[in-house]
């Protein structure tokens, strides 16, 4: 009789405790759509002079936010959960919702309400600053502004706590586990392949010719061919949309029941269009993936910043400059701009988006050097968190960089070292990017073992089969698994380079017709 | 010294006690702000899919703007500021603020919040009961649901509390100040007005003819062309959008900095959006006219729901559909359609948006005959609520109703008592339309009394005049006065039904060249 009521009292409990997480859960994530949803307003449809009310309200939902974050009766049941959620009658996705509460209460917690107050106050003039100083080529006027959100940074760090460096403590909020020695050894056959292959298709002579890409392109063709391609991934538009911004993303609220894209259409330069479809495509079916069961928590959606730039780059990269996806989807493009490319082939228009080129500017980058420019920054400012190096020789030594491994050198800091958004808000989130190519290598590897005749199915214009194996494998999951055990859950081993190298190898040797021995 | 100190004291507290005030009413309007820009997408933008999710999120705001207006500190500041407000140290807008938190943390706290989520749940179900039982022509579906919700506004009423009837409490919420006995009296001769004028109207043989008003209007093209009629207005773009909704309507997400409207084109009939555009366009020239200092607290914007009424409806029917106003922005129109409009004139125009013929439909409504479908409801919604009428005698009773005031008889209950979405969320918001009448009028004829010219500086395109007026006199002060004291402010009396006699009286004449004497 007592074995039959303890079972029957811990499994009440074990009920009772997850779903009052739930309730907490369910309730942050609801006013973080909002949040979300207010932020994609902004960047599509708001008016100029919303800016400052906008501007409180937001401040006033973070407000909340931080309140529900900190709450300690949140604490408490957390920390009745730490233990027995191990235990067999917990589930993995107990395990993975306990986990991602655990990891947003201690930063709410660690974090006081009036250094995160300081963060976002210097952000926003960090943002002015850098906008002004890029714009007028004068880093001298951003560099006060970078130290303070250095020191800001390492503050935050010291409060989150790090066993290595302090660098690992941000690091980790956008890749959970990862830390900068492990990047240290993931990177450097990257910066390695990298060199080598752009120096190899330097020096063979062979050219890809991308004049197809350049003309006139309405705006409402490239909008109407952006849904078709959107369609031919297998985004759902009955669970999102598209809308014009002026840089592409991706923002959920409440996935996977409303993820949506925008993107920024080019009227010389197809090529933008085509591939941030593709790129947000990626992100967008990823979230669109995650198990309705896991809607309203912190582990619907993504596992990392790193997952998820790997299906935006599997997407566009991996699968979305194949010869064998456009031989499938070239009639869109064909139907959209009918005189364009009239006299250009489907294997013509893939090629033409494979041109590599060195270039001062990351955003333009091929997959090629495109890890090359994250690798600059990566060493970069994993030093300056760590002290090792002062703002003002940042300038020097970005161009250093910039000679060294891609050969060419910015005229000016405004093409250098100012270009990027990124280090007027914060540090660690760049090798996301190359981590993101990475984890898609893997997985692009895996999905090809999956099916042995990959590129005759791709080429027949129904990419199904893809998606839906990265649903089961992959997607619904969310973030139940952080991104290493994620990893060897979809690819059957940890994340390593080596895909990346021989995918990168491979498809470039066939593409500029490298000898495997020059 | 003493006096001196106490002096000192009494006005940091004063300060103290309006600035913690401030604090409550920054943190509520801004999170009601989001939940409004969050409806807005529901409106534009939202995947279908997204409904449930999206309901949840809507759910847990309310919750927490229910939590916040029922904040036990916030009681104990408004019952210490109740009587000081007012002395003379404090100001109308202290006042008129201190009023408006007040009605909100009266009705937050005397109804329970199970009776508001009974209220939710029922609206839902009611509101898709409509609209089956709508389509389907089946009135005694829909009995059962509006049972219910008079009994819930009924619970309503008596929580609230009422000095007369309980249907005065429901009005109250809509227009503060008002009371069934008051609308009795002043809808008395508007319907006598409108009754007379049809009938004279329909005995005089003349005609209007209104063909002009329907052709092949391209939606862009009636995009672009209400972009132009809300400019000339005075709208400013810099501080609103426009979106396209299956219903037009108008909303802020933090007056007066960010004020959208949304309009509906339809392919064969200019005038739906050409009068839209018009109407939201006075509701949002209101609501951008709202003093700067008010932003963020519950005296931003209107006044009212019949006072917002009036000024849609000043613009667009008082101005919008004059012959003066036309001479000056008849240009947009053509410009827009030229072939449409190339042989008709303004004047020609202008006479076909007034065009009169009793309908069954009060949307499709006339100036002349529109407050007659209002006081058909507004006779009935009062009985229901105050327990005069069973619910299954509505259908005859309304049948009887446009027999006798509009001499038309709905063949289906569709085309009848089923027509208007109101009645399954709630009952006392139709009488809000025909006082927006009346005090436009009054409105109108303190205008044209500040400027004897009015109709020569109309005619020649330039509005800036009244709008200028209208802030000075009337959008400035937002919400800081309740609509009869307003009123008087603006026009030097209380609202009067005669003005809105004279003006329907005199402007049919001379439209339809009745006698005086017919």
């Amino acid at each position: 009789m007592l074995t039959q009521e303890t079972v029957v009292q811990n499994f009440t409990s074990k009920e009772a405790r997850i779903a009052e997480l739930l309730d907490y859960m369910h309730e942050i994530q609801d006013l973080k759509a909002l949040g979300d949803l207010a932020e994609w307003d902004q960047n599509t449809a708001m008016p100029e002079g919303a800016a400052e009310v906008r501007g409180y309200q937001m401040a006033t939902l973070q407000g909340i936010l931080h309140e529900r974050w900190t709450n300690p009766r949140l604490g408490i049941l957390l920390n009745e959960l730490s233990e027995v959620v191990k235990g067999s009658d917990y589930t993995d996705t107990d395990r993975g919702l306990v986990r991602e509460a655990q990891r947003n209460f201690d930063r709410a917690t660690k974090l006081p309400r009036n250094l995160v107050e300081e963060i976002a106050r210097v952000q926003a003039g960090s943002f002015e600053a850098w906008r002004r100083a890029r714009e007028h080529n004068d880093f001298d006027s951003f560099a006060p502004w970078l130290s303070r959100t250095v020191a800001l940074q390492r503050e935050v760090a010291d409060r989150i706590g790090f066993a290595e460096t302090r660098y690992d403590a941000l690091l980790d909020y956008f890749e959970p586990g990862m830390t900068a020695s492990k990047l240290d050894k993931l990177f450097a056959p990257v910066r390695e392949v990298s060199v080598t292959l752009l120096q190899r298709i330097q020096s063979s002579g062979s050219t890809v010719d991308d004049s197809c890409l350049q003309g006139d392109f309405s705006e409402g063709r490239q909008m109407e061919l952006c849904k078709v391609l959107l369609r031919g991934m297998g985004y759902d538009f009955s669970r999102g949309g598209i809308a014009i911004s002026p840089h592409p993303y991706t923002s959920d609220f409440g996935s996977p029941f409303d993820v949506r894209v925008t993107v920024h259409p080019h009227r010389h330069f197809i090529q933008s269009l085509v591939m941030a479809a593709i790129h947000e495509g990626g992100h967008a079916v990823y979230e669109q993936g995650s198990a309705p069961a896991l809607a309203r928590t912190p582990i619907a959606g993504g596992a990392s910043m790193g997952v998820h730039e790997s299906q935006s780059r599997l997407w566009e990269n991996a699968i979305g400059r194949s010869e064998a996806y456009w031989l499938g989807q070239y009639g869109a493009v064909r139907e959209a701009f009918p005189e364009q490319f009239a006299s250009v082939d489907a294997a013509t228009f893939a090629r033409a988006l494979n041109k590599v080129q060195p270039s001062l500017i990351r955003i333009e980058a091929d997959e090629v050097t495109y890890n090359l420019h994250i690798i600059v920054r990566f060493e970069l400012e994993k030093e300056l968190i760590n002290g090792d190096i002062a703002i003002e020789t940042l300038p020097g030594l970005w161009n250093a960089k910039y000679r060294e491994y891609l050969g060419v050198e910015p005229a000016t800091d405004s093409q250098g070292v100012l270009q990027d958004i990124h280090w007027s808000s914060g540090f660690g989130y760049f090798p996301s990017y190359t981590l993101g190519n990475l984890y898609a290598a893997q997985i692009y590897s895996a999905l090809r073992r999956a099916f042995p005749n990959f590129d005759e199915r791709l080429a027949t214009g129904n990419t199904t089969f893809i998606l839906d194996w990265l649903c089961e494998k992959m997607y619904a999951f969310g973030a139940i698994y952080q991104p290493e055990p994620l990893m060897k859950l979809v690819t059957g081993a940890a994340p390593n380079a080596e895909y990346f190298v021989r995918y990168l190898t491979s498809k470039f040797e066939a593409i500029y017709g490298l000898s495997k021995y020059s």
